[in-house]
């Protein structure tokens, strides 16, 4: 197989506006989620776009040359223009993966694939989160043990309003008394979407072991699986005029 | 249970522009579809609304007091307003049923809620089609027998870009040699969505008894299943900050 | 509709070997069952069967009377005879609804139909557990609030071995660390799977307010659903030769 | 990766009590089968085994050092033991691949897994079969067209009573006028499960490339997915008790 594109999308707004944010991530969320893929997979291509560039940094040429994209998002969804969040989408549908994180879930790409309002409780209190694999046999499991642990983080709760997960591969339990569908797994058209719910921007889970090797992991089931599907149905949303056979 | 509210929407302009369709619905495909419901379940409280209708007969009152809507549509799906569109997949996800017939595949809001293309190939040659069912004990096939026939219909063939079915009830055959997931269930926020194939616009296939017999079949189907939520995390697409419990 | 036939079984044997169980359920688990779902679903006709009873109470004519059947065991799984296990498994699929109850996720019904081996963690040391909605539009959840609370119980742990729900309705959140599918809905051939989770012998889960609110919905649920089928596909496992249409 | 172990089951009856067949299959279906599988994938380690062998050639050390197993019955199913048809059914929960072909339906393995009656509809005269593709961007369907044609084959019509395919990748079209659901998958356990429907006796269906294609992409889609779990939860049918956190 050839090398793996990734493309790591970051808002990168809390890390210039807050200095709790800057202290943990002082070059940016996304250097340290691109640090950790590549830890994980040296031979994949990583790079990075952040939403201050040019079409966000997601030309219609970039996208072409990312197999996976991550997103992470929370204060500026709305600042994502709307041509370019239906371009991912489109790009999702051909056959890109997309790996959604934290608060991506209330980002345009998200609720565009999912169709719902993604909604969700949440309490920040850094308190601790513990990862449950609910799906050993998951390849998004594959070196995580059966359940692991972030000291201090934001707390997300059920109703998480998706449609239902094709697969379930964590649930999270939070000390406050809560529970959420932390890895869940669609398909859409021919592109394979994760959500990983860990990741506020105050605490390091971008540096913890387990969260790197859950998105080093996601990546790779993430890949596009089949052919690439130039014109085809998902590739473009049009019908095609057939003629009996 | 209370009296079940069907609200009809029709597009109601081919049966203005084309003679053939003016012959077969002289009183708008919207009308007939109606009828046919009317006939099967009479005590449903069954209106229509269509596009020339200020906000397309789609108020937010008016959405309010509807259990179940069908929406048929093909010319001019780009002029249902944007705002109407989403109004009406806000209402799908509070609980609202959504049947979605024939060329609605492409409305705006059957793709809001899908997330993907809905793309499919397709054939207008007034060929025959025969609809069978492949999920005996599904309410939507009660009092269908293992299939039943169109003589004439358009023809739409796979690939159909949609997401898996959650529940999958009819699959066409055509005459000319293609197959077709003529009726597939989902469920999206509190809502139940039905996607029923057949109802090309100069064929009389809305004074089909079978073609009656299940979208009324499909609109108990559809009505809402759960308690009402008037404020609840599907109803509008907000988080809620909790307080540990 | 007509009234709904509840069959509510039971293996009745910790009842009769452990005082601690007997103080709680003098009348044995069947017994409180059974009057907690006739105080919710009046109208419904309600009887109890049990193991010790010849074919354990399950005869074809009882199952063939019997719309939704409820199963609690625990000790006696293997004392099933392996027909009235089968029997039971046709029945579902001819259309009748199972909801099966805690321990009973090791029941030769379950795994018969899961075709999973239905392993999962335990831990019985009285703790606290929280039952979370995560599907607040979902029938089974009608009536019940975010979450609610049984201050003493069995732990179960994930992973539980099933294959993915088609619904989730229920996650459980226990005070010693551990989450829980805790409400899981399957369609197998014309019939309808509820499992839920709570329900140890010893403490008194079964005379719990919303423990009986979820009982009761989920039979509401499972009732057959579609027309009965006589003679058709599900009811038995042979292949049907038919001639060219 | 390591090389992909595929072990090709064949009930081998047929072949020498028909003439037809063993014209058709002189070396045997499974010898035909093996040999599509290794041209397409030449650096698998494809094997064959048979009813007549002991243990049918699935001994638990066999077993154990296959990724993926095809199976092909149709007139012997009863013939093999439940102890081998349960082994096979637990190793497919550990992690292994199983391909079902054709009338391997009605085999116990499949039954035993998918926890349904399995049964259709079916007539053999020798008719012409389409095989639609409705997942183009799923890897079954790799370097396959829109769709491809078998001249002759047995028809196998819906209703096909199995639980909701999770992907569904191929439908068929057959010239007398049914359809049929002919790529179905399913993930039960740690393993991947993939049901293919052509595969007649009396036609040379296992020498076309297409259908070789297909069996050979199934087997890279079902290969271990993830860890694997020596003494995990899906490994064995025996709950585990665990200690607080």
């Amino acid at each position: 197989m050839s090398s793996l594109r990734i493309t790591v999308w970051g808002e990168n707004v809390h890390e210039h506006s807050n200095s709790k944010v800057n202290e943990v991530y002082p070059k940016g969320m996304h250097v340290a989620i691109a640090e950790g893929i590549r830890r994980i997979l040296p031979s994949a291509a990583v790079s990075t776009a952040t939403l201050q560039e040019t079409d966000h940094g997601l030309t219609p040429e970039r996208l072409g040359e990312t197999d996976v994209l991550t997103w992470w998002g929370h204060l500026a969804h709305d600042e994502v223009s709307d041509e370019v969040a239906r371009r991912v989408q489109a790009r999702v549908l051909e056959g890109m993966g997309l790996i959604v994180l934290h608060s991506g879930h209330f980002s345009k790409v998200f609720r565009l694939l999912m169709g719902t309002s993604c909604s969700l409780a949440w309490r920040d209190s850094g308190e601790r989160e513990r990862l449950w694999v609910c799906n050993p046999g998951h390849p998004i499991a594959r070196g995580i043990g059966r359940c692991f642990e972030l000291p201090r983080e934001e707390m997300y709760g059920e109703p998480f309003a998706i449609p239902a997960p094709e697969e379930e591969v964590f649930i999270s339990w939070f000390e406050g008394g809560e529970v959420f569908r932390s890895g869940c797994c669609w398909r859409r058209g021919n592109g394979s979407i994760f959500y990983f719910r860990p990741g506020h921007e105050t605490y390091p889970t971008y540096h913890d072991d387990n969260v790197r090797r859950v998105i080093a992991n996601a990546a790779e089931w993430a890949r596009p699986r089949g052919a690439w599907v130039d014109s085809g149905p998902n590739a473009a949303a049009s019908a095609e005029r057939t003629s009996p056979r």
